[in-house]
């Protein structure tokens, strides 16, 4: 499984995910899932998977090599015009990776090769955009109604993101409020683990403004993950006490 | 789908249920899935189903039946000695009609057919005791490590139950904290739904020592699903703040 988060807010883009891969649980390991180009000064452009781990890399190496050699006819990431069109290039590169692997093997191939990719940044002289593309290759962009996108293990760490998120918040705060959502998908789910990466892309610098790896010997994420224990008790002993003898019944 | 919780504590017994079946999102409906039987002062045994209703109803009325006709030769939940047993009974009654709808439909049926029960009670003489049956009639029970079962849509409302439960705490405690990971699952997945119905056994009464269905109405229910959004961002802000500046990268 994986676990990965993209947040929009007014200013700018935060971003985390996680690195575990398991193929079954007794064959786990580290992959990095999140993987940005930039141009400094004039466009960032980071990508977040989810799913099949041969299909995700094929993507990424695909545009890999196609960003290596820029003599080369496509060189997507780094002169697609505009966000939408990066987002449009993406999902036809996925569907074609899927479709070749399910064609290849058939009825067992339906759904084994399936991918979602998150994909967030911004290009000089529009906004920062956040997109989720989907295995079909077409995608959904993040609105003011709806201000985030989860991949992989969703569940355990929606609540917290509902109650917390206000697009006016800080930076800094929708970086604490995405470890809290990890802290508590990480305890529930061994498929999900450390290390972590997080990436924040503050409004109109066209670069990754913060970018961190979050190990387990990491200070800051372990009193948010000790004290949040302690703060949700605090938060459940301030609601009013429930009375068995108070409702009617 | 459904979402049922039952918690077992050095008091007793806290279970609840919501009430929401669903064939589509267009085809929505209300059921009770919590069923108790009792023999004042000798014992209470209560059931929670999740998963195919016509599987869950088959159980239901063939135990009723059973019950309502005392003279047949099986009254299982109010003539077996043990809950123990009562679990054996119910997993093996669930076993078989699971099966038989398989069965009759082939491989089309493979998974179809399948539900999960909740089993808590206590009968006088032995503990209260707390068991989850699956669908292929065996059962697991609630242990010191593992006081807690939840079954249908579990994962939006589990990372409160293990932040917030501790077997010391009050029946009432208890109770909110149940509706706690009620509001979070009732907020993010639209297949459980309202009324809910609460139901406590205090240790040693054999009874139900409260009884609540929980409606959009009801006052106590509303001020924790508003009050608890502001704990949460209260909880939230007493954590240490993130920088940008101080992690070293």
């Amino acid at each position: 499984m994986t676990y990965c988060v993209g947040m929009k807010l007014d200013d700018g883009l935060v971003l985390m995910s996680d690195t575990r891969t398991n193929s079954g649980v007794d064959n786990i390991s580290v992959f990095r899932k999140m993987f940005t180009w930039q141009v400094p000064g004039e466009r960032i452009i980071t990508l977040m998977t989810a799913g099949n781990l041969a299909t995700t890399q094929a993507v990424i190496s695909q545009l890999e090599e196609r960003t290596k050699a820029p003599d080369e006819r496509d060189n997507i990431l780094l002169q697609t015009p505009t966000m939408f069109q990066v987002a449009t290039e993406i999902g036809n590169l996925m569907r074609d990776i899927i479709s070749g692997r399910q064609d290849a093997n058939g009825a067992k191939g339906r759904g084994r090769f399936t991918a979602s990719i998150i994909v967030a940044g911004q290009i000089k002289g529009m906004e920062p955009r956040l997109f989720m593309v989907y295995p079909e290759g077409n995608f959904i962009e993040a609105s003011h109604d709806t201000p985030f996108f989860q991949i992989g293990e969703t569940k355990y760490g929606r609540p917290i993101i509902i109650r917390g998120y206000d697009s006016a918040m800080s930076l800094e705060d929708a970086a604490k409020l995405t470890m809290v959502s990890f802290d508590s998908t990480l305890k529930a789910n061994l498929s999900v683990g450390l290390p972590l990466d997080l990436q924040v892309i503050k409004r109109d610098t066209y670069e990754a403004s913060h970018e961190h790896r979050i190990t387990h010997e990491d200070p800051y994420f372990q009193a948010i993950s000790s004290s949040w224990g302690d703060a949700l008790k605090n938060a459940f002993h301030s609601l009013p006490d429930y009375s068995f003898y108070h409702p009617k019944d």
